[in-house]
């Protein structure tokens, strides 16, 4: 069988799950990585956590997909080489990857440890790399990333459960420090209980916050406050309920993707209350002006975070015995995944077994 | 002739010019106003600013007006009477009372010295005061104020062009301070030229700022540029130049009152660049969330500003010699002067000349 430019552009031979086209069906990939350069670390996966852009561009739903695209930016390995650079990480140690494999490292962002704001940020998969070939996701056996974008693994962080806090830990945890929402005893809510949300609601109890979480499905409520630990459950559609919170909350994390009103958000806030909004719905919300001037109000977003950061929220969940609620599962069933996850039927990520479920499916 | 209930209510008698209906038209007016209290100041009014909200309210734009109105809130005169705890001013010195007359002195917005966020504020007219009467504003003869809420007026301050601080100038000064947009070298963008834009661009200045105003009106460059000191100066509708300052501003103060698009603001901000909104438009605006979330962009209000920090910012003033550009009118031109400021006919800001021309209409 003829060989694919993908399986010849570099030395070493990679194997992966690829989507082909915008049906995003996954399926078997050879393809090949870079030679472990001065400054790379070449790591065995272990596992790979799927997170909602996964989704999106194994469908081109945002039409920017490079096809045949592996997805997967939640990495978790062990290190199996190291380049004569590299002095802070030994073959044998666990790191973690996550949505970034590369920046310009001169610009005002990365000079600030915000290489996730650069301009020229190499994404971990569907990204062109500066040699000019494309990158591949975490959906494969191996990889080879630059050193500054390796990050250490703390010694009791599972590496299951722990490996989608590489994004949506991140995601969530950048935000909270960047708009200063992590003063003990202010209250917190959290639109949306999916991979976000169930880490906010974590993150934000480890910060000493009261936590309520503001949901469209009421049957949420048992599984929010008590598994996961969250103060108090608003269903979004009572309004009693919503009434009876009006002007209570000093900070709100909202996930959620779908257009939706941000009003009744701006109007559970305290003055001086901050909206972030994390999901990236594909229209513009309605922003009523009125309560952000009456009441100081603030609507913000963010974009995971620098790799230091993202470092210091390892360390922060380690501490605090915080990871992902995960369903581990084996490569082949990933279309299946794909498809409970358009449906948000997971309690809260799926993390991929990669190391013990990849292999059998090798080709020649 | 009979007295009005307006006269009869209070031992002071007053007199100032009211609107009587939604015509917003103004017209001699006699009331009467309340027995200098212990913790209370009497001042002779000698300016007043004339600020776009005295028209909306004038006119019911905004739906609760309860007429007669009397409006003004940038007001400067001369203590002549204070009451016996009053230790800090004495008969004689000038002083500035803003929009605010009173409020609880109790609540989280009160004791951090945010009175103009306290729920139970009280405003400077067209209010309903603690002891269950309406509030009347400035353009009046006299008026008598809690000694809390009486500033202290700066001795290089000119009362007439410095009256337009107590709201325009305070409206601009504490967003930039909360939001930290005064860090020396940063790029400021002021959308509007108007009462408070003129204000943003010197206050802009005086911080060490680079300032670009952009307007919809190409004939304002001059005036922005050559008397007001900004650095450049932006047509919104350019697209050559619009698109020239994509990416490059740090701070964006947006005084449009008027729904407009948020989009264009968001794409001349850099990351982690600012907008923040002044002007109430009374419908929602589109908020697109890509560029807050890549770019960890938000989108912030802000309204008028405390008593402390008002007394900052006159200081503030005085020092840097700042005050509104402005044109002084007599009473009787008040009409004539709303009709034009409906059609932002003025540079920048109309003030009464008070005590000079509110006498000759006294009635019995």
């Amino acid at each position: 069988m003829s060989k694919s430019p993908e399986q010849e552009e570099h030395p070493r031979k990679a194997f992966g799950w690829a989507a082909r086209d915008a049906s995003g069906i996954l399926s078997p990939f050879n393809f090949s990585r870079r030679e472990n350069g001065i400054d790379d670390v070449a790591i065995k996966i272990l596992y790979c956590g799927v997170c909602h852009s996964d989704l999106h561009l194994a469908k081109n739903d945002w039409g920017y997909t490079m096809y045949p695209v592996v997805p997967g930016h939640e990495i978790v390995g062990v290190v199996t080489e190291v380049g004569s650079n590299v002095t802070n990480l030994k073959v044998g140690e666990h790191v973690g990857v996550g949505a970034m494999v590369g920046s310009c490292k001169t610009c005002q962002s990365c000079q600030q440890d915000l290489e996730n704001y650069c301009p020229k940020m190499i994404f971990t998969y569907n990204s062109i790399n500066y040699d000019g070939t494309k990158t591949y996701g975490g959906y494969s056996d191996m990889v080879v990333v630059n050193k500054d974008f390796v990050l250490r693994w703390p010694d009791n962080l599972p590496p299951d459960s722990g490996a989608p806090l590489l994004c949506a830990g991140i995601t969530v945890y950048s935000p909270m420090k960047y708009y200063g929402m992590t003063e003990p005893g202010k209250h917190l809510g959290v639109v949306g209980l999916g991979g976000l949300g169930h880490i906010a609601v974590k993150l934000g109890k480890a910060f000493g916050l009261k936590v309520t979480v503001i949901s469209t499905s009421p049957h949420k409520e048992a599984e929010a406050t008590e598994r996961l630990g969250a103060d108090s459950f608003i269903v979004s559609r009572d309004p009693v309920k919503v009434k009876a919170a009006l002007g209570t909350m000093d900070y709100i994390i909202d996930t959620v993707s779908a257009v939706h009103p941000l009003a009744p958000l701006l109007g559970l806030l305290k003055p001086h209350g901050k909206l972030i909004t994390l999901g990236l719905p594909d229209k513009p919300l309605e922003l009523p002006i009125f309560p952000l001037v009456l009441g100081r109000k603030l609507v913000g977003g963010s974009d995971i975070g620098g790799i230091k950061e993202t470092q210091e929220m390892l360390e922060f969940c380690a501490k605090h015995n915080i990871a992902a609620d995960i369903e581990l599962i084996q490569m082949d069933y990933i279309n299946t995944a794909m498809e409970r996850l358009a449906k948000a039927d997971v309690q809260y990520r799926f993390v991929i077994d990669v190391a013990n479920s990849l292999s059998q499916y090798v080709m020649s």
